[in-house]
């Protein structure tokens, strides 16, 4: 099989999980992961991943380290076919002219403006208009799930209008100790937050409205939709055209996922890779209908949802899989995707 | 001037509240507060307080610890021409019949249910349909809020429909030892949650649906609301409709109140007794028109939003004041209530 060599640069809470889908794909090869830092988190996969210094001053760190870094960034640029850049907000993008100018195609996060690179990316959604593209973006974990489920609705027809409360956590388990928000709410100092013209850049139809506020936790997304249907449906309609798309997954109260701690216990029971959740979680029995109108209540794993888009942006991007239907077929296989978590359906 | 002889049962988050807001009424004389508690929470106020045991039990434990109660509940009824029941959820329903054939009038609280006394109570929405009578039920933190503000909507004829998301507080702060929510978010197992219906028991002709979660912080709920107007509307016009009623004040982000801790900071800078925020907060600059859409956020204040409902109500039951207006005035009055918190207003 024709492998694509994918470089991934900045390797934080996104690229190690990126790096490691891609060790899982038959059809990709990581041929180096670039960054900064010399500390533990560099060090504790240095054995195991082709490590690069994402600068000149990095690489003199890094050795004195003795990391011994296979070479700087435009080394790794120069072997990669495609480089996925995860490195933090606003840096991405300074990167975009040294991608271009080695030929190089590069995916870049949502950190980064729709106009960085002209096109915005959720698989399910716009596979076919990034492909063969030099450059996309794979849109914010709030935005690939609003994208995902308000997207579901809109496929089946019943999509009128949402409007979404998000409460965001307060900030990374791993930046923790640099202080987030204790023991308070903070309401986004605008309305609609950015959240919903985000997902506006996939889906440019969709009437929606978000209000987003940070919470005291940590861990995952939380978001609470009214959502005005373009008729009366029935419940079932509802969970159909949800159970209809893909990577939704359903879990529910009465199993005892009551909370967002206990389905990211569920995750680490179920040995996730660092007990990521990929999928969108839906509280099935929270799924209310009434009239024309729907509430749904849902959980997002801002650290791992982007993932699987990410690796299907890299086949878009190369024309490895000429469809999101084969492309996501491979990446949700290889990384054991699910359609729900209900206990009947465990493990 | 005729005073009402007020007696407290229960001296804990709201009873502590009611019984201070008592003292300040030129109308009222508090004969008393009954508990069961023997220790720091009773002691700290013994002596400026006049303490009765809630059972005979508590009588004899206070003795021992050097309380010296003037009697039991018993006598604490017989003493008052109203009791404001403030016990712990359904213990306060199993007092009506107690009150009822002692001859004394009764205020509970929202943990009770409304067919309880068969009447709920938000002052400045139904004072008058509580005049004279012999119970009342002044609804939860969260519902008095609704009432206020989306009754202020509805007063200017602009409410339609309105749907919120309520992230409510953990636990109450003096408690928190005894465990709470840490680095979650808890869903309410239920839409619609029971503030709705609630409000329906006071307004009855709102069309408002709430899902409400707790949050992993101690002090203040906060509310996000989309709400569904008559008719499409300025934004002046809804800001006016809000600062035309009574008990909300307006906060703005650019202020610097920027999320639930900055205003409760600001309550005890303000010298607010126990930090207390008797008002609705609405952040002014969250208020947003699109169309005949309104989006609002704000705060309650669970510990103290419903103190000066509760001093309403007893001048409802005895006909202390003949109207919500003159009642309302003397409560706000001598608590300091304000219309805003505004950097240019404030102290």
């Amino acid at each position: 099989m024709n492998k694509v060599a994918v470089g991934v640069n900045g390797y934080g809470v996104i690229g190690k999980r990126v790096a490691d889908a891609i060790l899982m794909q038959p059809d990709m090869e990581l041929v180096g992961v670039a960054d900064i830092a010399t500390d533990w988190r560099i060090a504790s996969v240095a054995n195991r991943l082709p490590i690069f210094a994402a600068t000149e001053d990095a690489r003199l760190a890094m050795t004195v380290a003795g990391l011994r870094p296979r070479g700087t960034l435009d080394e790794l640029v120069e072997l990669s076919d495609i480089i996925i850049d995860t490195t933090p907000k606003h840096v991405a993008a300074g990167n975009l002219e040294r991608y271009r100018t080695a030929g190089v195609k590069a995916v870049f996060q949502g950190g980064e403006s729709h106009a960085t690179t002209g096109h915005s990316f959720v698989a399910q959604a716009n596979y076919d208009s990034a492909l063969g593209r030099d450059t996309t973006r794979v849109v914010s974990c709030n935005t690939t799930s609003i994208v995902r489920v308000l997207g579901a609705l809109d496929t089946a027809g019943l999509l009128l209008r949402a409007r979404g409360v998000l409460i965001r956590r307060a900030t990374d388990p791993w930046e923790s100790h640099l202080g987030g928000i204790m023991n308070t709410m903070v309401p986004e100092p605008s309305i609609p937050s950015h959240q919903g013209p985000d997902a506006q850049t996939v889906l440019p139809g969709l009437d929606l409205v978000t209000i987003a506020a940070k919470g005291a936790h940590t861990q995952t997304h939380n978001h609470y939709w009214t959502i005005q249907l373009t008729r009366p449906a029935t419940r079932d309609e509802v969970i159909a055209a949800l159970r209809a798309a893909p990577r939704i997954a359903f879990i529910r109260i009465s199993d005892g996922l009551v909370a967002l701690n206990s389905t990211i216990e569920l995750m680490r029971d179920l040995g996730r890779p660092r007990g990521d959740m990929w999928e969108v979680a839906v509280w099935e029995d929270l799924v209310t209908v009434q009239g024309d109108e729907v509430f749904l209540t849902y959980q997002v794993y801002n650290e791992a949802i982007v993932i699987p888009e990410t690796i299907d942006a890299i086949r878009a991007l190369t024309k490895l899989a000429p469809d999101a239907a084969s492309s996501m077929a491979i990446t949700d296989s290889t990384l054991g995707m699910r359609k729900d978590f209900l206990s009947a359906q465990l493990p």
